[in-house]
């Protein structure tokens, strides 16, 4: 098969001359907690290029464009979509010019739309440990803005030409969309299954993981064995981190989560932890999530009274447990590709995704 | 040129054999107040297609998404961006299959994702005579399902398969986020110039009619002549078409609306009337509109009082002369096609879309 590891690190420094992010660690054996420092390292110059190409796309002669999308892009999120993409392409061989940068910028800005789009549904005050969007410039402006990168990003596919990764992006953002709206049809809504709630995670989280993933084969020009497989490890990463972050909302301490533990709790939101617990509660804790999540009447007290119920369940234990499920049929997906240091820093992502929670 | 005009009515009924809307009017040069008629009637039979198009395309297992959909795409809409695809194609001689069918469902989308995202964005709370989406389903929905009437289309575009189109859309969907952010950001400030108001009604409004109409050619395989052409005329409509609208919310009944009299009013917009109101005030008259469009205090007699003041200057009369200045750039950009019942039907729309005034 051949592939040939490409590096692009080199001297640390991107095309523009600007020194990249430095390399936290530089094997790809590191211990999973640095996982993503590893992987940053290996596609450091893209990364930055990538960066480039984001702040280059959201620029617009309406001023509050670039201010607000800045805002949420510059917020220090992981950008491990764009990064998973990149490190897709470059595992598979990909070598010969600007595509995987191009469209990680695209894949980012689907996913910032549906992060501004998210906090005015959710009504969310902070996100990433800074107050959102929707609190510092209005639901208005969060709403078109959002519509505005959703644009820019079917732009820069359209630019890239190539209509396979256009359908695959399409599909994923409407898979996107269609999941959001399952979410708001089974918020508040104890009846929702194990099997709804999975539902909604493939379709509001790892479809954008699965696409990302997938791209990275097909700007590489692979067998569809191996974009089957990529997607398949997307897919399956995806689902494994959305089940951490509803976990985490009930366990995390603020600072580490960047945004309110709890949210999701408020809101009757109804993830897995809250599934597992329902379907384990006598009768008198059946009414307090009816109360809590249907009802949304809730106290000060009543997020401890729920995370006391789901130790006593072991719910939150059980919801990571799925995750690592999950990240088993990742790393199980990667297992055509010959091993490298890509390879390595996919399958370490795979920890570092799951090992959030402790 | 040898342009065949290609009469697709024939038995009134479409290809699923469905009878097509029945047409109201059988000539071309029927007076202006049926030109819509005219025209729908030429297209009877392609617009039943578009109808079953948008009515398939907008399905999903979600069912929240076709309801909410369906209210908004049922309620009435005149359709007139997807029908002037339409003419546009057939007046350019398209004959040869249904890209003409699919692209008007999907500008159908565009606008009615926007139209979503608006009355979000505006808190509107009427649309075309019936409660809006965001008041009967909440804005969580509207925009959900606004952002998946987005996706969906840009996946019609990439079935479509032609990168020239697909780039036209997107543009003009970006062009469209832009105007809206725009508008946004001249609310309530009436330092907004006419040049400013022209611009976000350009882009929120025109760029929509105008890709709309040039795609008409590009599926025709016309020339770049008669694309700009085409692209003129519909950049000059929407603006005319815009210009009414927005001077229509002073002066209509709220039956012949479909909307409440007095929105932009109450939300503080800034709409051409305004600005020449406020340009040609006095003191008081100034104090007058600082209050009510700047600080938003207003009291029930305050909307009278506007459309007083407006009478006095003129505005509204005034509005309407720019809206028949760009109605005769519209038809001029037409006369480089031969003489036809769609070119006809064509230019008798822009008397339409004039004299919804009266």
């Amino acid at each position: 098969m051949g592939l040939a590891v490409v590096v692009t690190l080199e001297d640390g420094r991107n095309k523009d001359g600007q020194a990249a992010r430095p390399a936290a660690a530089s094997s790809a054996n590191a211990p999973s907690a640095n996982a993503l420092d590893t992987l940053l390292a290996l596609v450091a110059a893209d990364f930055a290029a990538v960066d480039h190409e984001i702040r280059t796309r959201m620029v617009s002669e309406v001023a509050l464009i670039p201010e607000l999308a800045g805002h949420i892009i510059a917020s220090g999120g992981k950008r491990l979509r764009p990064v998973l993409l990149l490190a897709a392409a470059r595992m598979c061989g990909y070598g010969g010019g600007i595509r995987h940068i191009r469209l990680a910028a695209c894949v980012e800005f689907i996913h910032t739309a549906t992060l501004l789009h998210d906090d005015v549904v959710d009504e969310s005050a902070l996100r990433r440990g800074k107050a959102t969007a929707n609190v510092v410039w209005g639901n208005q402006a969060s709403v078109l803005v959002g519509d505005f990168l959703f644009t820019r990003s079917f732009q820069i596919m359209t630019e890239d030409g190539s209509l396979k990764v256009l359908s695959i992006l399409c599909e994923a953002a409407a898979v996107i969309a269609e999941g959001e709206v399952m979410q708001l049809t089974t918020a508040n809504n104890l009846a929702t299954t194990e099997e709804s709630y999975l539902k909604v995670i493939a379709a509001k989280t790892a479809a954008l993981f699965a696409a990302a993933t997938r791209v990275g084969a097909v700007v590489a020009d692979r067998d569809e064995r191996e974009e089957a497989a990529l997607q398949a490890y997307g897919d399956n990463l995806g689902i494994a981190f959305q089940l951490v972050d509803d976990a985490l909302d009930y366990q995390a301490d603020e600072k580490t989560l960047g945004k309110s533990v709890g949210d999701d709790f408020r809101e009757g939101k109804i993830t897995l932890p809250v599934v597992l617990a329902f379907a384990r509660a006598d009768a008198e804790e059946q009414a307090f999530w009816r109360r809590c999540m249907e009802d949304r009447e809730q106290t000060e007290d009543d997020l401890v009274r729920a995370t006391t119920l789901m130790a006593r369940h072991g719910t939150l234990a059980e919801t990571i447990a799925r995750a690592r499920h999950y990240g088993d049929l990742a790393r199980a997906a990667l297992q055509i590709f010959p091993d490298s240091a890509y390879r390595r820093a996919l399958e370490g992502i795979i920890d570092f995704c799951i090992e959030r929670a402790y």
